[in-house]
């Protein structure tokens, strides 16, 4: 079992990878302190329930844990204000108090969900993060929880850290290849904007870690979750520094929006989005080979970067209007400088941006 | 104008008491460093909007602030998920970003359903409150914030706190008499929990409080919201001595959830809360007087001390099930030692309880 640490003061936490952790859930809950005379929920989707909530079930009450599940559809429609106000009619129905644990079993719709449940049932209470995605190793690290708005992705939210995160890296057997490909993603993102050798290494890996080569895929996640939670010890409430982590993001969550969150993968949209990123950069006169490099770690990881020819621009740009990275009327861009590096850069012209979104149509590549 | 600060560190803020104090909102937000290049959201209701919305409006754009306004109907049903997801509409599509301000200008309702959103909105903007009732010189300082689930109250919230706290005595002097009396419910309450001398204030200055003598209700106000700062200090998020500002709430919260929180105000409700607190408090073995003393003080301020008869002892214990102070399964009453000092029970056998809720059907009294 591989150990990282996120330093948050008196809400540090750790993560926890290894394989078959999932039946130590009971004993890892003990040990972090978790009431044993409370009613707590696990919180799943019908396609992982199946597979894993059994055992997650079975684990908890041999430890002494009395426990109640609530299974969501899959899929970013559960994030929604209504499946959310589902959740906390089970949770109250079940008795749950101000000493229960909220348990995210799924990846990253289910911890968003489940996430803000924690955050804000009786105004608080313990969360803890089993993803079961790769994608999720990205989703789960940091405390940022939230549901959509019909209107925008992750528009009502909060900062609300897990107590831990357990990783069993035996629950990713069962994701179908899309799914490895969109998780990739975020973790060669991680490398893009902060570990140029990691990013490398994502790239010349790239056949192990579609396979799920164990060791492969075990170091990929603790590098992954490593940079995440350094940047996030740093920055817990996205002050500034956390804004790197959204490289990709703003152009991404607008492709996502206009397939109706159901077109493309989170991870497929923010792959187009980090390869518009990097047309960006080299528009706005960073070095050239920046899109070049950052394309063909991509396309290693099976990950689209381009646009469907018809996906509308104008759509696009539209979905961009609502999206976070905006302040004070501003775009906010995060710019890669090179391989393993970027920087946050306001006032990016709306014309630029278009542009960029015209070329990711595949005019231009 | 008087001024008092609620300390908790990064997190303080200043409450200001006044008259006339809403024309100063512009400059006061500047002075609180609201930033002038952000769209904010004013949130009201439909009975104080005539009154004051246009007055907060001009004032804000005389100081240079763009602002819209979301007016909700008045009364705790809007304390609900649907009308928060419609502010959340409002802010949206008014473009608000991480750096706007969401003011709540009203009574308790409009500042819980706004704070939450605040505290939400792209997981947590700036907060201002504009309390214009009695009661909300209690909810207004704190940072607690929530909406109602139909299965129990205040379910489903959070802690934000508020930039400032800004209370025109003026926007008082429209109250309808009953609410008059259930404002003053929660301000003799802070003198029934922490401060004797001010409890026995209330009771003598019971008529010049009923009739909103300015120098009075400016005293009354300024010392009620200095206890409850005071403990909020010591307990910004309700971990131990903060639940003892729950006294009466407990039977309070059922006694409005059983009237469908139409037929009860809140402090009336709390009022039959804090004499079932007290007659609770006699039969734990207190002294004896605790109950014929916080009477007198509750029927001086025009306050009811009884059930009617036509409401069911079962329905109120059924609605306390859904209460968040249980913890563990076990009931926790704040129950008074004295007038001006209270204890936290754990473990009060619910028969206790459900004998006081028969007593206050008035069959005792």
């Amino acid at each position: 079992m591989r150990t990282l640490h996120v330093e948050l003061g008196e809400r540090s936490y750790p993560i926890y990878i290894g394989s078959g952790l999932l039946e130590r859930l009971g004993e890892l809950s003990i040990a972090r302190g978790i009431n044993r005379n409370s009613t707590h929920l696990i919180v799943t989707d019908d396609k992982v329930a199946p597979h894993y909530l059994q055992q997650a079930e079975e684990t908890l009450a041999a430890a002494g844990y009395s426990v109640i599940s609530h299974i969501v559809p899959a899929g970013e429609s559960s994030k929604s204000l209504q499946t959310f106000e589902e959740v906390m009619t089970t949770a109250i129905q079940g008795g749950l108090d101000r000493s229960s644990a909220v348990f995210a079993l799924g990846g990253g719709v289910v911890g968003d969900l489940a996430g803000f449940v924690a955050a804000t049932y009786m105004r608080g209470v313990t969360f803890v993060q089993i993803p079961t995605t790769i994608l999720a190793h990205d989703s789960s690290v940091g405390g940022k929880v939230a549901v959509n708005h019909p209107l925008a992705k992750n528009m009502i939210g909060a900062f609300h850290q897990p107590v831990m995160v357990l990783y069993d890296v035996n629950t990713l057997l069962t994701l179908p290849p899309r799914d490895i490909s969109a998780g990739l993603s975020e973790m060669v993102k991680h490398g893009l904007i902060l570990d140029r050798d990691f990013a490398y290494w994502c790239r010349d890996h790239a056949a192990d870690l579609l396979r799920l080569d164990p060791e492969a895929l075990s170091y990929g996640l603790e590098r992954g979750c490593a940079i995440k939670a350094d940047v996030v010890s740093k920055d817990e409430r996205e002050g500034g520094l956390r804004a790197i982590l959204n490289l990709g993001h703003t152009i991404g969550h607008a492709i996502e929006a206009v397939g109706d969150y159901g077109r493309f993968l989170h991870g497929e949209a923010i792959s187009i989005g980090m390869a518009g990123s990097a047309m960006l950069a080299e528009k706005l006169g960073r070095d050239k080979g920046i899109y070049e490099e950052t394309v063909s770690m991509l396309k290693a990881l099976n990950l689209p970067v381009t646009l469907p020819p018809d996906v509308s621009v104008d759509d696009i740009m539209a979905a961009m209007q609502h999206d976070k990275k905006f302040t004070e009327g501003r775009m906010v861009f995060i710019v890669p400088e090179a391989i393993g590096a970027v920087s946050i850069v306001k006032d990016v012209p709306v014309d630029a941006v278009r542009c960029v979104v015209e070329m990711l149509k595949g005019e231009s590549v």
